[in-house]
């Protein structure tokens, strides 16, 4: 399991509606992305447009391109694409950052437990 | 539990530094950190220097206060101020961006296994 950092830029005009429409997904698309192995997934918007995105899944890559292959997906994006202060489907705009850091996988190395033991 | 992502600027001049660093963490700040409540803990560096941290804790202003009493944070936090283009130390001078999407929220209040059945 890997885990990803993902950005975007949602135009800041359209931050409500973006906010309203995440707080309620379409359990069709949920279930597409639990299927296609994205883990942990969750969005974050700064007041400026700024869209965070963080997932886990085996192959981030791989569980894209399962998700874009289904009608659901391609439904949404196309909702959510005027949303965006980019061109294109959101979900192929995405700029990646590189992780530097992980507690857990440390914690292993240094050969500490994981979870607290207190 | 909650996610929580937050935002910080490491110095451009100084990236090989920071990734350096956070690559091998001292072990005891990270069982500091596991013991605060620090949980699942990654950080992602976007070549301009933007920092992204994601966490998830039942209390992350609660898990900081209590690493932020340790004498090794102390420590750590001195020597990386200087990496940051921000005054003060690091761990006090994060952005917090609000959550607006969770898959697995969301999939439990639309009566969907979280995990996939595949």
């Amino acid at each position: 399991m890997a885990r990803y950092c993902f950005l975007g830029h949602v135009d800041p005009a359209n931050l409500e509606e973006y906010r309203a429409r995440h707080a309620e997904v379409w359990p069709e698309l949920l279930v597409a992305l639990r299927d296609a192995d994205w883990r942990n997934y969750s969005l974050f918007l700064r007041p400026d447009g700024l869209l965070i995105g963080y997932a886990e899944s085996d192959d981030l890559d791989a569980a894209q391109r399962r998700v874009a292959e289904t009608a659901v997906n391609a439904r949404w994006q196309a909702e959510m694409a005027r949303l965006f202060g980019t061109e294109g489907a959101p979900d192929e705009a995405w700029e990646f950052v590189p992780e530097v850091f992980n507690l857990e996988v440390q914690l292993e190395r240094a050969g500490e437990a994981v979870l607290s033991v207190r």
